[in-house]
């Protein structure tokens, strides 16, 4: 084979300009982009600034066996996004700091920087700079965000009351149904070559297992390119529609207790109507998980919502273009404890905690999810 | 031994809790904080945001068997500072994402966060968020900087014209000198246990090897806690005495020829005027290296300065409250050539290249320093 095959075959300076050939053209308000000790940009008027920075890790939140070089630059994107979307901020740039095994394929890096850039192209998200670096062990991606908000409407965990009700936008579960057949799938193969795009996974996975539908590809997908509710977020900041925004990237029973500390309010969710995803749902019970635990702890990209019985209408209005329903599941209470309600009518023989569970606090929580997962 | 010994017998929080102990109050301009999805905060009026990212990765960039934790820490944050000191920006919040082995000791990663943010506070430097996850492989020190500058005082790459004298800050070599230093003691020590601090390798290396003299140990300094040129950038700034600037974390040669290419001149070094650490070229000459040649590969935090003849005066106007001497190295030509000037007179029994060399493009470049070697 010609031509140089992995990172190591080329300069840094080569590397960075594969990542700029990705890139649109430089808006004015970036004075000095990728190229210099640091960037400079111009800030926006009237807006404070939402900063977040979140990394994937190989092997800890991504396995490479299994999750295409494309999938895991959208999702190193995908999860900052979210953090965003949280605060009802608007993109605005990033910086990419990646930590590259010597062996890893140029055409992987290549993959790796397609996804993330398609995904900050959709979101108007400008990358300005970032860093490369070789690395002895896993591959690494920090990306760090800064978006931008109108003071007034920034969402944070904090300003939720007792008698405000809960939302969640979307389904959740699908992700993690997702990954877990794309492991059992996966396992199933003969091939050991990774794959080379999402699509190539698509065509091998359907060609390796007929059986798969396309509602299994679409649980697939939702773990490898999730959509971050950006507009959503940004739509309920403008409405002034929430008291409360998190998002579930550590699942709901997380994001529960996290508005529920960030408030000083308790929660009681009703778990028969968590809109869970329902391929996900059936692929759980087929696995014999219960679909609702399953779910509460499944990492996703939507957002948990407390809002203001009076401000329902303002609800109606943002959901009307956020791109994806709310579904109320649940409400804030003055009692300090958070508390899942169980009908137990749900179809599952695993052994199922029915009427009311409280939490432990997640003390001996973790450094990081706890093995190569979703987030 | 009682009580919790690594990162993995602690929580996510009490990790995250034991940095903000380390943390001095937020200000004001810091609306949201740490414990959120994101932070948010006011930018500065009237000045415009300079953002820089850069990684540090253990068995890369630094050894944990002879790099105490507070000195990763400080030099984690003293490469990026560098960044914004070569722009001419005040530092002002910091993002800290860290990739953390399991096991890793806590009094380790307490001492890691102690040197971070030790420098921080040394700078004003607001830490406002960041993140925490585990590493399958080696320690990971992710930092995102921002600062802000007046936008007609950014210093950039760019603006040197032929005829600009270049200008470097300090004194070089003497991390270089440090590391090596180091590497041939602790490699002569029959202790393994890595050291706890900065203070307790102090000790340590001056009870084994009682030879070692205070220069010695100010060369071990020099590489484990560097001096970023904060103050020095901000008055070339603010002074406007500089046509361009570039740190030398990557070298001096490395940062003569990036100021060349990006301003589109070529540069005449004289290398016997080049400010050489007395003790490292004492140290280079006694390891039978040529001072010359590893001090222009070594990596230091200072600044590489064109200066237009006309700039003196605003030149020694900065260089009064700057910290740090100036030294007058080359200046920039009309022709693109880059030339080392060496004189041939150190005394030195190496192959010595004398009279004109040409540097090669470095285009064989590296995704990264090429060993574990200071940056």
């Amino acid at each position: 084979m010609l031509g140089p095959s992995t990172v190591a075959d080329v300069s840094e300076r080569e590397l960075v300009a594969r990542i700029q050939q990705q890139l649109p053209p430089t808006p004015p308000w970036v004075l000095v982009g990728i190229g210099d000790d640091a960037a400079i940009v111009e800030p926006e008027r009237n807006r404070v600034e939402v900063l977040t920075v979140d990394a994937v890790v190989e092997g800890v939140h991504f396995d490479r066996a299994f999750v295409p070089p494309d999938a895991i630059g959208h999702r190193a994107l995908a999860v900052n996004l979210s953090d965003l979307a949280a605060m009802g901020a608007a993109p605005r740039l990033a910086l990419l700091s990646m930590a590259l095994p010597s062996t890893l394929p140029l055409a992987d890096f290549d993959g790796v920087v397609s996804g993330l850039t398609s995904l900050a192209a959709a979101h108007r998200l400008q990358v300005v700079g970032g860093n490369l670096t070789r690395s002895p062990g896993p591959l690494v991606i920090d990306v760090t965000l800064a978006g931008t908000v109108k003071r007034r409407q920034a969402l944070t965990r904090g300003g939720a009351k007792p008698g405000d009700d809960l939302y969640v936008s979307g389904a959740i579960g699908a992700a993690a149904a997702g990954l877990a057949l794309l492991r059992k799938v996966v396992g199933h193969q003969s091939s050991v070559v990774s794959p080379q795009s999402t699509e190539d996974l698509r065509r091998r996975m359907m060609a390796d297992d007929s059986r798969l539908t396309p509602d299994d590809w679409r649980l697939v997908t939702a773990y490898l390119t999730p959509e971050p509710r950006i507009r959503l977020g940004l739509l309920l900041g403008r409405n002034r529609a929430a008291s409360a925004c998190v998002d579930l990237s550590d699942g709901l029973a997380d994001g529960v207790r996290r508005i529920a500390e960030a408030s000083g309010v308790g929660v009681i969710v009703d778990a028969s109507v968590l809109p869970i995803d329902p391929a996900a749902r059936a692929f759980f019970e087929a696995q014999r998980c219960d679909p609702v635990e399953a779910s509460l702890e499944a990492d996703d990209y939507e957002l948990l919502v407390a809002v203001r019985p009076r401000a329902r209408g303002r609800l109606a209005a943002a959901v009307r273009h956020g791109g994806a329903p709310l579904t109320r599941i649940g409400r804030c209470t003055e009692d300090r404890a958070i508390t899942i309600r169980h009908s137990g009518a749900e179809a599952t023989d695993a052994a199922l905690p029915t009427g009311y569970t409280h939490f432990r606090p997640f003390d001996k929580l973790r450094v990081v999810p706890s093995d190569v997962e979703g987030r």
